[in-house]
């Protein structure tokens, strides 16, 4: 204690944008992580980790714009590095070095934190975590479906009422952009601005096309291409039709089709998904489809999304290797989890509080180990000298739904007593059957 | 693919000292990570989780000379950040911050990397995970048997057959340098040789004591009674006659004796731990009873350790909290669970993996779907067109030990091959028997 009190008051204080993680919070990460991976799991994905801290040129490859976002310095030994700022481009790197160790095609699932050094505001943070599901080394369609039933599976399995998974498609995209007579070199600005359909309107989308060199019958065309809606496959067979002839949209509507068809066999409802092509998605690296999950009551809009990056894994590699991936956003997701309470979970970890008196503290200790070897969890209290009344106002306090309390004189009788914290019900019970009656008061809550 | 494959190829690599944790190594990670969390649970330990970015003057407060080992930056916004150094310094910040939130004492576990710029050697990463378990607002010797217990628990369970937990206590250190005459000034250096002695040996820490600026006569009665051993309690009976009338002689030994008394009752076995007054350990801010777990067969030395910390909280809140705690290394412990076998775990996620035809693959995903409904982690396979002695050999070479083989003569008929990877047995089962058929045959093997 001597060598901490002589110096100044350290002020406890986090950076902006990021948070820490209280156990009741904690409680609900792990369990929404723990269903992720589950499914993830059950899907024969495989977990994967990677370091927080990479080469900065393997992190800016491809990000574009993003790359002032990232976390970056020199280290001690002067190399630029950075944080992770995402979990795709690593992959990329581990399917590059571990080529020969990695069987294609490789399914990996991988639940950590990334950092974006992103102006905070409401439920974005600047260290925040991504729960991803990706597939590397297949170019079928089949995986597309598969990555994206998971994402369905992940949101239903965690009790989130309305969502709808959109789907699109780059090439197909590019390809309305031609029948609109939009040149090649315009096709990143109008995935752009079609993104933003959304927030700025047709109107906002005109203009900024216009703006881009469009003129306004080709953005007309091009909006009217993008806002079409209907059942899936109908509105494929129609697209195939107004898209006859130019290049590339017919391997894009073959693509989706392949994947609307086989989504109900993943189990996924025809209402968790649509086509909606005025969904572009910002990444640079995306070549296929690309989808989106969006939460629709409530409207909190996207909690995840992503595609196929065939292009990603070359850069690293040389030889291309195609690749499709999901990635979920914890964070949005326990927002909305939150404010509807749907996974309803207790405010601690702790079954049971054993409270007791200084001169029982061994046989306390001992009996703690006994109900622990019979799965309960158990918070022995270290407050004997405290009396029994502020040890159960504790464990009270605590969110413990039940205290058994160990009295000398019933330790002689070989009982104990059992108490409901929430009710006050308390009655004695042979330390033997000690167990079993803590979990019947525990389930009848 | 076009947007990359313009650029000159990203060289694929990581950081020195950090490291892929590939699927297999993931798969005992969290094998190991999760029964790790199963015993903190038990003992009603919460989870806590903080930022991996702290304000360098957090952590920076009393490491001392480890400051120069922290991952240290400045970020775009000026502020002098730094890479989570323990999980202890962000705890005593944690409690500081939230002391209103949380009810004293407060039990919480923390698994997650820090990071440090130390020269990588065999078993040593510049990012490592740290498993902690603390007790924050108890003085009680109870809390500090807690963590040892809880150890204790953590080693056994994942099967470590031969180890020690060395306890020792600070003050105790301090009065035995008082009895020998070594002045308080010189009490750091006394510790710091000490806790070498494993290494350089008594002629070592002789020198080492005598060039401090002790006698030959201090340096020879300090090492006798530290080297003294012997049954924990009888040992401190024999050092309370010696060290009587020393300064804070008596108060350290009652604490270690009700350590000592207690531990038994938290089925801890005798051989598990031992008295042992060389080990100091080297951070500044322990003050009372410090212990350290030393795999002794294989020899790799300590895995964890800790001890109790008084003055750390106080540093951010002004007034003292006490606190003890334990910390257990995963880098180490997993090294010798791998080199020892110690937990059999499949080399790879999937139960099954599901084999099929390009005219089966619509009714393929619909049976992986019921597979997994009926718990079993189905690898659906993307090659349909590839052949199905192509997708076997996969399925093998990834580990998975069997596969279920779909096609349209059997579908029609209501079933479908069920083969065993390691013994290549075959036989047809009806749909409705497949998830109890894969689970005889896993077990089989």
């Amino acid at each position: 204690m001597s060598s901490q009190s002589g110096g100044a008051k350290r002020q406890a204080r986090v950076l902006k944008g990021f948070r820490d993680y209280l156990p009741e919070q904690m409680i609900l990460r792990q369990r929404i992580i723990g269903i992720f991976r589950d499914i993830f799991e059950r899907h024969g994905f495989e977990p994967l980790d990677t370091p927080a801290l990479e080469y900065l040129e393997i992190l800016t490859g491809k990000a574009g714009e993003n790359e002032k976002l990232m976390y970056r310095f020199e280290d001690a030994g002067g190399r630029e590095v950075g944080l992770r700022y995402d979990l795709t481009v690593p992959l990329a790197r581990v399917v590059a070095m571990h080529q020969n160790d990695l069987a294609l095609p490789f399914k990996r699932y991988h639940i950590a934190p990334v950092w974006r050094a992103e102006n905070p505001q409401r439920g974005r943070f600047r260290e925040f975590w991504q729960c991803d599901a990706d597939i590397v080394g297949s170019a079928s369609p089949l995986a597309d479906a598969e990555v994206i039933a998971i994402m369905a599976e992940a949101l239903e399995a965690i009790g989130i009422p309305e969502f709808v998974i959109r789907i699109s498609h780059r090439r197909l995209l590019e390809s309305l952009g031609h029948a609109a007579g939009v040149p090649p070199e315009l096709a990143t600005a109008l995935y752009r601005s079609i993104d933003k359909l959304d927030k700025i309107g047709p109107e906002g989308v005109t203009r900024e096309l216009t703006a881009a060199g469009l003129s306004e019958k080709q953005a007309a065309k091009v909006l009217e291409l993008v806002t079409r809606r209907g059942e899936p496959l109908q509105l494929l067979a129609e697209l195939r039709e107004a898209l006859a002839g130019i290049e590339g949209a017919e391997a894009a509507i073959a693509d989706l089709e392949q994947i609307f068809r086989v989504l109900p066999a993943f189990g996924v409802a025809p209402k968790r998904y649509t086509l909606d092509l005025t969904l572009a998605r910002g990444l640079d690296y995306y070549t296929g489809p690309v989808f989106e999950a969006t939460v629709t009551e409530p409207k909190v809009g996207s909690v995840g999304g992503a595609g196929r990056y065939d292009g990603l894994v070359g850069a690293f590699l040389g030889r291309s290797i195609p690749a499709t991936g999901m990635s979920l956003g914890l964070e949005r997701i326990i927002e909305v989890v939150r404010e509807h309470g749907l996974l309803p979970i207790p405010a601690t970890v702790a079954d049971v509080a054993l409270v007791f008196f200084p001169e029982t503290v061994a046989p306390a200790a001992q009996l703690a180990s006994t109900l622990r070897a019979e799965g309960l969890r158990v918070d022995l209290s270290l407050q004997p000298h405290r009396g029994v009344g502020d040890q159960l106002k504790l464990a009270d306090r605590k969110g413990i739904p039940v205290a058994v309390i160990l009295g000398s004189s019933e330790l002689e009788a070989g009982s104990a007593q059992v108490k409901d914290l929430r009710s006050g019900e308390q009655c004695g019970v042979p330390l033997a059957e000690l167990a079993t009656a803590v979990r019947d008061y525990i389930d009848r809550a």
